[in-house]
């Protein structure tokens, strides 16, 4: 009777070992709750839900010598353990993404030193379905707390807003455009997921991504590919256009926002600089001999 | 045809590339997920739900001058906006919690001065009934967007926070006990709620209620009551080893727990102030002679 | 008779020993006063006068449980009430300054994509009217409370040094010449109105104006207008010797005023550039022959 | 009739030399404008109206040579060094202001070392006078420019803070009761003044004077007067009621506010010291037994 007991008591709040056999007297109390037994499942309880952990019994408080004040921080020391042992579940994904993040940049800084675009991608590339495997891994362990995204958003938002910043500095490589959200999300297998990707991670990823561009146009320059400021200028143009769409309140994306203007003018500095000197090649060039250069 | 069109596009919240004349068989995967609308009603996704906004059109997007990037960049727009509306209506409740929670300070501060327990809480339970239901309006307007309790929880946490501490006072005025997680809940009608109170915040609070004791102990020593200290110490007591049941990682938890331990000492120092001086009348006082004092 | 008392006992804003029964003699100075009122409308209190709020008595002070000491706090409450909404309506109006002045700014960065002027200005135009009506819109608001400018002037100065820039940038491209700053005045309607343009306001504004010139004489040289930098060379020249007449002391226009200096400068390098390479067509270019370009 | 223009342009916005001998032609658009001489005077210009300054002509203008801008900016730096001298003017009456506040400080310093309050007070009393003069003398240099009271409101308010303070505690010293806002501004001579005691300085200075009663208490108690804390206990008790009247948003008031429960639970530890060692000798004091005291 007392395990009985027990497992009522944990059923609601905690961690509990299942009895492999209860016998019915012992469940019979829980039979009665059963059928209120989806309604918990499904309840959005804001924090450790009795889905977060196994069900385990936890305890006999049936002693005298439990006050009622123990029995209530017995609780509570299990649900704050289950919340840090999320946490450090959560911490190993991320620090595996940190890893592959790692890889994929270590392949992009060769587009710097003029390596070919296709092969510095297919390097990279390699490293989006390990992503991918550990985003999946990720959504599962937060999955068995319901609601409880962005109580452990701040694990793994810095680490998502610099992978967002590579994927869309790739895909520019490869298509001229910025990934859009959706396909971002796709490309990170969270396209049908209820663990999605932020938004506002995206957005600050796509700052984070403007921000690399004035390097490269300088470095194509140097490596004498005139055409390459126009190109990025007409997108940073228009991606801080669009971005000017959005009335951001909030301060770290808008300031983010804001050093995008930076970006902006620096690629228009190089863009004059090869206009006036009459090599970029396309449409307005100042003279077409492209021999005189300086 | 075109508005259910615009409701499908928001539906998923993704992009489809708008077939100006689009066949049945193109709206048909959409035509069938309405009637399942309200299992993504219940769906956890972290961020703005399209049904958390007003499911407004932003704009025509069969418009052929309109970019993908636009378009893309106008439904975050609106995200946005709803996400600063949600803040602003969370806002509003919360300062309406605050004043609530100051008429109830102004009554609780009368202990200090011994005004008559009875009469003090009776103008502080009052504002019980008001928070409930502004709680209530708080857990409405968080409601529409499920799984983001955690994502605007910064909106009410110290609020709250202080909200337990007041509680948590009365109800040990009332009856020299501390009040329990699920008693709080039900105090302010969130016992059956997919709101609920986080955990951390309600710890913090009865921290918060620990660290005015002191103060209230010195006020009723000075006002005669020299029974006070040793019912406040062995509370005090029994508060404080039940918190070091707990293993605390979350700093400001941790600090706030830690502040325990003065007021537990300077409790300790009134007890023995009115001890040694064989003020206090139950039990163990040091002789019953009142007249020699130290 | 009563609330003639409550009111006179406002108009002046100071405490009076209420008589519960005032002789006519006691309120025949209040009596004379009435026909007056219109001048205490105008009598510059540099807090707010009475006539700022609704005249509402806070509560009856005739009660003698209400001590001296809480009429005065209950009087200050509502004083510091009326501040607090006075800000809040003009943050309401300073919104929407902001959001026109960023639809101005839309179509202003499209200068910098070389669109055609008048095209660029009739936008931006259209956004004056808007901003002339919020102006007085916001005139009212501070009106209520004569001799206040001054003290939410912190509330709309960076917005409107903003609108001064914006304004200014568009008399330029629409004359070559400044915005003077009562010409400033009577864009905003505001010239014959006693909210006017502060004059440092005015100040940073044409600042953040110059601030603006480098980038769009990049754009306009790299788009292949070569004439445009001895223009805004000339205009710079004159505007920095202008702002040099004055003995500046504030700090933060003093650092406005001296970053201007690196505005001039990198226009001087611009045209050097064009004129080094004999692209700048009119009056002084080096050599005829277009041909021998660097 | 250019010229004449032009001295009528000046005239609202400039400092210019009276022509002593103008010419009927020279002053006919003056004459038609005197009947609206009043209400420019009365205008409530909110930067340096023609009255700031003596009504002196700025020069002749009709010199060809000076440019439209020049002439601009010639008329701002008037401005500009008119507001800088009307500082200087200021500070310097401020410098005088905070010399007699020190003078008043060091005689009310002795109250912590027992001196008889009414010979600290008649020193300190001296200085009102003093103030008296030096806050007309500088209620006269700012009404030079109506409706800048809060333009340069920032140069004498720490220092009128600490006036409000000092008069407030010397008059508890003398009546056991808060200085009330229009008291404070008759002992000023601010009371029929446009110039008046700011609210929230005379709010932040009781808050400093508050911070002073502790150290009091304190030195009163070690000096004998065991009544002392009970009597500064029921006054701040009463005075952190009233502001908790208030519903403050000022972040500096508000601190300052919170800073005055420290000193109100200071004082409650003084008195229960005194209470607990039956030192007291009103009311509720623990054995009327004086002589046997710790």
């Amino acid at each position: 009777m007392k395990s009985a007991l027990r497992n009522a008591y944990y059923f609601t709040l905690s961690r509990y070992s299942l009895n492999p056999n209860p016998s019915l007297l012992q469940i019979a109390p829980f039979i009665s709750t059963f059928p209120s037994l989806p309604s918990v499942l499904s309840r959005n309880h804001p924090f450790g839900s009795p889905l977060c952990a196994t069900l385990m019994a936890g305890g006999d408080y049936d002693s005298p010598q439990t006050s009622p004040l123990e029995k209530q921080f017995e609780k509570f020391r299990v649900q704050l353990e289950d919340s840090g042992s999320l946490r450090e579940r959560i911490r190993a994904v991320v620090l595996e993404i940190e890893s592959a993040t790692r890889l994929m940049q270590a392949s992009l800084l060769l587009v710097h030193q003029s390596k070919p675009i296709p092969e510095v991608l297919q390097k990279a590339n390699s490293q989006i379905n390990v992503l991918k495997g550990l985003y999946n891994k990720l959504a599962e362990v937060v999955r068995e707390c319901p609601g409880q995204y962005y109580r452990y958003h701040g694990d793994w938002r810095s680490e998502t807003q610099m992978v967002v910043s590579l994927l869309a500095f790739m895909h520019w490589l490869e298509t001229g455009n910025l990934l859009m959200h959706t396909e971002a999300e796709e490309k990170l297998g969270l396209n049908n997921s209820d663990f999605a990707l932020d938004l506002e991670d995206y957005l600050v990823g796509v700052c984070f991504m403007s921000n690399e561009m004035p390097r490269y146009v300088v470095n194509q320059v140097t490596a004498g590919d005139y055409d390459c400021p126009r190109k990025v200028l007409k997108f940073l143009t228009d991606l801080h256009a669009a971005f000017r769409m959005l009335n951001l309140r909030n301060d770290f994306l808008r300031k983010k926002f804001d050093s995008m203007k930076y970006d902006l003018r620096r690629v228009e500095e190089v863009y004059y600089d090869v206009k006036i000197r009459g090599l970029a090649t396309t449409g307005d060039s100042v003279g077409d001999q492209g021999a005189q250069k300086i």
